[in-house]
């Protein structure tokens, strides 16, 4: 971690839960570019413990932490003001009941805090065993709860791919310009996404060159979706989402096509975005080019767009799945939950 | 072109036209594995004339030809059965009368002798300027028209994206079992697909590791999309194609989404698929893995499935741009024209 | 496999000793492509059996075997001509005694029989317990031994790498044109000379956009370069080889440092190459452009070059690692031993 | 430029001239993440001239500043403390006379000033046309000349190979571990390196997948970096350099083999390494793992190592060409410039 944060005497205090995983890398990488935060601990799981330049040798002199086992009666000796949670769904709603009780605060990036309903989270994911706390958790997206993502104790980092679809649509389900039902997302995905556990499908000769559908209406990424889009247009969407693993690092992008309400054009659809996030820092609307992936790898920002064609409205939406899908949002997150600009440490 | 075929005295004879760019040199890499065709002429415009080898240093000690001016009045010398023309939109309509004049029976690469309709290819291309082949050109879509294609003077050759989308879905929209308006073929291509010319979009740095979308509502492959499935299906079949570029030498997905006619499966959908296929031998239905371009890049493949999701039916077309999508699909219409086995030199 | 091969009466029939790695894939394609020869089983280890289909869906429609026991005992009611073993090392000669017993011809992948001193080969590898057929066993770089492996029981086919460099050193150390000690074999591979296993290091996101060496000192197609090199030039050759993962499927490329014996030119280095390679089908000297990867990718062909440069000698060497470096070299030396042309089935 | 900066009333006041290439762009990125430096104005050729984000759609809501044309005689309006020069040689030195007269500091990134000797330099690049200021012209290895750095009026920031190649080399040459001739630079770089305009060369389809050398003997790296290890090590440096394009974005990886003096050991090699370069926060010593380019890919990170192997020593480098081997290298010698901390804006 870079000295001018050991310096800072109010930079807050943070720890990170699930280092050796891409996401927590990222943590490590891009809170090295805050001056408000500082990275006390890295605590894993007691198989994957020690220096965090023996996970990613990338960290050699970047950081001198090591992984540390988490014991959750230890936590009041770190002083820590902010827990990151860069474990799998599960995992994670069995440590936030002992982090909230040690007062601190959290940014949670697995699914456990993302889905209101518990029948639905045990629908695709598996029984709940944190049910008390989902009613604080607040959903992360910067751009629609910024409000209540200042105060809360608990945040849920959403999905990669429901951050990526939801920016594009909620302004024009809102607007009433597109039909809240018969929508299709079709979106592929960096292998990054996938995680870092070798795998005969991640095997670099088969997935190179390769470009491949998966998960075919069984994504758990979908419900989240339709309970995003529904909070935030407050109609009942219903969408199909589809996911393909495409041959790159990282990049995810969504290509979306809803039924315009009424004949639409590409001006008014575009404009509806622009009115939406004109003030959003990390999103862009793009009218000259298409959103692709490369104008957002490595960034914080999701680029969307919007075009009518053929009779429906052909929506995009871009960013980096570790990023904007996952790390960069949730420092975003503690950024507006500690006073930060909100774009601090995140160019 | 290998000794085996100088020696095979029936051997047809064959010339390219248009050999510098990638389906040009699949022909001739293709050829090479053909017992009974021989090329004997490669021909193209006055400022790309050479030795094959130098646009391609690939075919050194296997092709010995050179590329030659392509002039028509001395085509009778070359005593060809067959002329391939690898040349763009427009150029193909300005050779195709002398070659038909000169006896050869033709199979074009281009789009000049796809569209029945001279108006929609006026609206989507250029002036027409050889109308009168319209009428005799067979679509070289070899699943649904051998029987015209084993006698046809005249074979335009699919494009890439309208293969891959019209396989998939010709047998559901014919079963009724989908309806054939307002389905989305969502599709991605490799690089190959843009050709050999250079251009910021296809600059190595810009296109690796980047995914994008192109074309929204206007690729010429839409009309050909419409018109094939409208006659292979008796429908009017209405669609938006939406292409996008994967990082990714060859290889292309088509992701298909159309509303079914009623509440179906996918054992309905797949088992019309099957009987569809079962007797082409390049068309593979894919059950228990999705189609991948990995597994028919290099190929002549065309791999097909199809799954019911969430209300819809998502169909799947999987080839490689410049074999099934171009350069052997051609040589399987060359295949049943002269009355070779079909898969002849196409493993 | 293609029905030609089925009517061919006179086609010879081959057996395949693993089928389920990349090297035992290249050979059911590659065969198909082959009109005098029959593959008639496929042959695996227990926990490995089933459709080769299932292992590699790029084979439906296109190859219907399945990969059954190998059962040494059952070899005679095959009545096959040749086995084809792609197989670990160390498994190799566990098979090779009941293969030759059994009156076939084998054509070993693995080390086990190309180094000639057991010694050398138990320092490398393990233990051989076949030493009685070292010295039957006839090295399969068909530029230099064709007229042994014509006649040959036993051929062990070379190693990618020893492939790659004894190419273009082969002639200049020969012609006493470079030293043959202090020579440095710079080379890189593509990933899938890795094989099919995965592993953290050729997991997709930790691979690719990854440039790595590996291997120093240490690895041990070493010593096979030097056997090799020292047998074809009547010098003791001495030489430190240096691999190199670089990010793509396929394609190897040996850049080699070597001291010439006096002051030589690009031209004197270029006409020794030439004079080695004009008659060789599958070698080809490049001068204009330098070798690549990519034009001998998906082929048989090695390209090499040499020149002098502030004065050393470089001299470059390219194959597939899966063609030219392992399976369509064997099938050249196939084509040797039973009397087809050498370029058979080839391009 | 994000916020802070414009508040920041200390901040250095900065220029960029040509910021419209692949180098530019980094600077924008990365002075972005720097508290003490501001950007006030990037600056290019008449036919170059627009938003940064039309150039470059990633600066979308980052960077509010357009290219506009250089014209020396307004510099003085500018109050800046820091030209960048990111534009080719030639172009640099016709631009350095007016901006040291108008006293601003500067750093030129291209060959224009590194090269001590002019005839040298018109040897392998062009007439030099300010020869007044090269005696002035500190070469920007903040490694090895950090005093002379923070008052120099002009730096000429290192090319990406010398850089990569003389980190790992300078140490062994200086404490007499190897031979300072007959050394072999073997390297390989991402395509980034080879800038922004398109060319058959560096179009996707035939640079994707492919790995190929280029410049035998004749990269204009070559004498630079005899240059600057002679001056580092106080010896007659002599070595041969070859460079390969490696099919990835980024990143560079040098494999050097050297002759020992006497019978060195992998341990005495990586002392060597590690003494040189425990104070220095960019370099790092690699034993456990060898360098690999993706362990340096977006930092400013250089990864040395060295290995004793069969008589020679083999030593790495790796690190960013777009960044330690070009534009971070060029921040990092602005921060010792101008009394910054020497990592600043760089993790």
């Amino acid at each position: 971690m870079h000295s001018d944060n050991e310096g800072a005497s109010q930079a807050i205090r943070v720890i990170l839960v699930g280092g050796s995983g891409y996401t927590g890398f990222e943590v490590i990488r891009w809170l090295a570019r805050h001056d408000g935060a500082e990275l006390v601990g890295v605590f894993g799981p007691k198989d994957e413990l020690g220096p965090m330049e023996a996970f990613y040798p990338h960290l050699a002199k970047m950081c001198a932490l090591s992984q540390e086992l988490f014991e959750p009666d230890r936590l009041a000796d770190l002083h820590a003001d902010l827990a990151l949670l860069c474990v799998p769904h599960k995992v994670a709603m069995s440590y936030v009941p002992a982090l909230l009780g040690a007062n601190l605060r959290v940014i949670d990036w697995s699914a456990d805090y993302r889905l209101r309903d518990p029948a639905v989270y045990e629908t695709w994911y598996c029984p709940h065993t944190d049910t008390g706390h989902l009613d604080e958790a607040v959903y992360g997206l910067p751009e629609y709860y910024a409000e209540a993502i200042r105060t809360a104790r608990l945040v849920a980092n959403p999905g990669c791919y429901p951050t990526c679809a939801a920016l594009p649509l909620a302004p024009v389900i809102r607007a009433g310009l597109v039909e809240p039902t018969g929508i299709v997302v079709n979106a592929i995905s960096g292998v990054s996404g996938a995680g870092r556990k070798p795998a005969p499908k991640f095997h670099f000769p088969e997935r190179n060159e390769n470009f491949e559908p998966y998960g075919v209406g069984t994504h758990r990424h979908m419900p989240e979706m339709e309970q995003v889009l529904g909070d935030l247009t407050g109609r009942d969407v219903e969408l199909l989402f589809q996911p393909h693993l495409c041959p790159m690092d990282r990049g995810m992008l969504c290509t979306i096509y809803a039924r315009p309400t009424r004949d639409v054009t590409t001006d008014e659809l575009t404009a509806c975005l622009e009115a939406a996030y004109a003030p959003a820092p990390f999103v862009r609307v793009r009218t000259d080019v298409l959103p692709a992936t490369k104008y957002v790898t490595y960034t914080n920002f999701c680029d969307v767009a919007a075009r009518a064609a053929k009779g429906r409205a052909v929506l995009f939406g871009a960013l980096d799945n570790l990023l904007k899908g996952a790390t960069t949002q949730a420092l975003q997150n503690m950024n507006l939950m500690f006073g930060f600009d909100e774009t601090a440490g995140l160019y």
